[in-house]
């Protein structure tokens, strides 16, 4: 087996799913969700740019942190009044491993339930 | 009919694909990367908080910009040399139209092909 061998597509993968019942003193903590992001992106081997975070007010309010990460990002949504979140890891490269941030992420938020899908994001080539 | 019923849930909704081949000079142009992001927010009738926008250099290097929406998020990511890009357009709310968004983005991203799939990001109840 020739180990040299490169794949030269871009590589994608993107975890993201719903989590639910989560406590609402974490989905309303816009700084711990970010320290949550930015220990899940070092997790999966993600090479973080910036992170950017915002508190949102009101009956559906909540807290967002998106980071951008080297070719993809990372976003968590969050609702406190729904105790709701949904998360997004989206990443590149063969070298970089979303389902451990994704999993990081999950036991970080406490949900009761989750649901998660997986997304194929690398280019196709044409044979 | 009771059109005075609400529904109580999160509705979210997230249109993302893969676009191939699109031209070198528009997937290396952040100005107008972050343009059709704002754009597409209109259209979309998505509250557009704040949009961030990169360029990365190198081999597989390219643009990316995020925008964040109330409770959502729009992302491009492109790479010049593979002539590749990647969108997501994750809306919340019933009055948002994801899918306008994204067909403003292909149109304007000229892809030769692409790829496009929908993931349901509503918040269910329990029976």
């Amino acid at each position: 087996m020739d180990n040299t061998l490169i794949d030269p597509r871009i590589i994608g993968k993107h975890v993201y799913g719903n989590l639910y019942e989560i406590p609402e003193e974490i989905a309303g903590d816009e700084e711990y969700l970010r320290n949550v992001v930015v220990e899940a992106a070092k997790l999966a081997n993600m090479t973080l740019l910036e992170v950017k975070s915002w508190k949102l007010g009101g009956e559906k309010g909540g807290v967002s942190v998106i980071a951008l990460v080297l070719e993809s990002h990372i976003a968590i949504h969050t609702w406190i009044n729904y105790r709701y979140a949904t998360v997004d890891v989206y990443t590149c490269g063969e070298k970089s491993d979303p389902w451990r941030a994704f999993n990081y992420i999950v036991e970080k938020l406490k949900p009761k339930e989750y649901t998660v899908n997986y997304a194929d994001r690398t280019q196709l080539l044409k044979q």
